[in-house]
């Protein structure tokens, strides 16, 4: 049986943080679904449009034939039942990722018996976040290492006119 | 002299794991009043009347004969001084609960030497929270046994039409 | 039915923290069994009757009647079951504390159904510990405020021989 | 090399745990700026004037010589290169507060070299943070003590509003 | 290529949290090698011989066909070399653990680029560890439902002589 | 008044991470002396001679010129005010490191008054320690860029007679 990892989330925006996890997970499963919450909830500042562009521009550069892209509304666990994948995918960072991490895994496990699978982050990139690019792109700090480069100049663009 | 601890909270909504606390706890004091944050500064998802109805109803179950209902307002310690009540309960699920825990129980024995007692979180539900009852009850997700049953319609109710 | 709360350890020496949780502790309970660990497994500095002595010293200079010693060994909950006492009493310094008391909470919940109450160091204790007082001592540091007055000269002493 | 350290924040309000730190870092560096982040985005409680006379206040009374304040917007580090500072100074007070800050920190040093410098907030203030200030004042509880004698009419009239 | 894990360590003894461990690692990889470190620096109570025997023991009663034990000592990652395993597995049981998992994954990184995929402890075993186990059960605690019923009598024999 | 830090340790042995924090700690101060503690309770691996060998030919090796070695016996803040150092240095890894530098920073200040400054490991020496150099060397692993270059040969040939 085919092993389906599905890496969630909002990528507001996607940050080389992202992209590595993702290039890991594709070596541990037969395939990868990189799934972008459409929730308008969390107020995202790109677009949907941009969102999906920027994953798909990124996953497009990786030598990773495996990885796709998707998208998802609701419950996660729902979204993985429909595509068959048996596995959720995170990155983690820091403890205090783990503390919120565990309230999650044991709903998803509660919810549909799913099981999630963690990759710590390299430590070079154990600092990022989509917030913190947001917040130095806004104040016109380097974004430069921090996302991937095909996307760097939307993502310039879309904080300066914040 | 009387023993009685407060158990406050929004409760918004009380889960399984309030309940089980408020359960322990009714064997540690003499009296143990729930006690229901009645401002509205954290905007509630349930009314203060849904919620005062579903505390009463999740206590009004139990076998315990030492635990009332109450309301508040303002700072706690001033309602603990008005009840009587020289003692306030604390669950802790986790190592950040501790840190903000211990920010809140320093301030309230400097405005008034109360005590805090704490206990820990039962590990089945060491991950629940109102916020995750909440967001997995609005994307139409289970709540069973995260609620006491004999509030969960009125939770799903509520919850299906955010 | 009376409420006999139990604080245990080592006491290899007893402490201003330990004493200030057992001065809190006896306002919570009918009784506080202040119990010494007499298992050697610890290698502890002090012996069983200089630790004794100690407790004993600190505890006849507080105003509280209700709190007697006792010496135990073996599983701690098997002495609560002999002594009638349905609660265990912890000082909480830290998130790592936190965690370490966790695992053995569980545990004896799962042996015994015994329920442990919680209790925040003060911030002035926070930092301080028996291994702590024993490393300053053997280093000729001040130990004054750090442990009872009453046991100063003792702990002295013998650190001084180390 | 003339040594400046700044210590950054909204300081809203100035507290007397930032007091302690301020009157610490300032045996540390030739010279200490106390710098207040004028960008409105956090909504602070107090308008910008009242959060600079309240540092300006706080500052007078103390012995320290070197301190002097200021206000930026925009990124800390740009702030940092203009007025010839190589480094930042920061409280910590939990783990919490570390995780938070490693981001910061990692972030800092990536997008110029700045050194930032952690002192570790005293026991009797690690509780104490500008939230908590207000949380308190708003409900009506007193403040004394954990801000500036000389600001605290103008919190306690301001938060009384609110 | 087929996948490969390794579950490593003392297994002194073989809990329940490490079965669950193992179970669920089964059905991400293709196969699964359940390595004990065969090293006595950590002084284990139980000796290889009991510690593989209780391996296979526990392993022999799943249903998970994918599964088989091994010995190692020396360097993780050269024996993950020999046998063709591109991954290890971990479980995470809490914030603390995390802090040393980083520590040992950056590490193992570092030496072989074999990447380490983590599992969160199930709830109900977050507490358990080989420690406990071994401290509980030398002072005649139960240790029902800690370890594999297999091997029950095993390590309550050899820690009562303890 | 001349600024003078101490950056203590048992160096058994000095690692990429310690020399990192002592460049950095050096533009800080007028004068940085890394210490050593000669006390041999803790069982160092490396003789004592072997440990000051290897802290001067790392700092023999840096463009610092403000930082020399020391070696002390007993209480830090007894040493630091010997030499006339106001300042401790302190590298911080991780939330775990962060716990135990609170116990030890207010049990110094309350011993001297002395102030202790932290510095946030670098991203790329979070994971390291001399325990981890140790336990990887012994085992054969390869310690390059873990340790000064200069210094390798000496501990790898240490190591491998463990």
């Amino acid at each position: 049986m085919k092993r389906i990892g599905i890496y969630a989330g909002s990528f507001d925006p996607f940050t080389m943080g992202h992209l590595d996890i993702v290039e890991r997970a594709s070596s541990l499963f037969d395939e990868v679904i990189v799934a972008l919450l459409t929730n308008q909830a969390k107020r995202p500042v790109f677009t949907l449009e941009e969102r999906l562009k920027m994953l798909e521009n990124a996953i497009g550069e990786t030598s990773c034939t495996n990885v796709r892209t998707g998208t998802f509304d609701g419950l996660l666990v729902d979204y993985a039942a429909q595509v068959g994948a048996r596995f959720l995918i995170r990155g983690l960072r820091s403890a205090v990722d783990f503390e919120y991490e565990r309230q999650i895994d044991t709903m998803n496990r509660r919810l549909s018996g799913i099981e999630t699978v963690y990759l710590l982050a390299d430590a070079k990139y154990g600092f990022l976040s989509s917030s913190i690019v947001k917040e130095v792109g806004i104040m016109g700090g380097s974004i430069d290492g921090l996302v991937p480069e095909i996307n760097r100049n939307i993502i310039v663009e879309r904080l300066r006119r914040k």
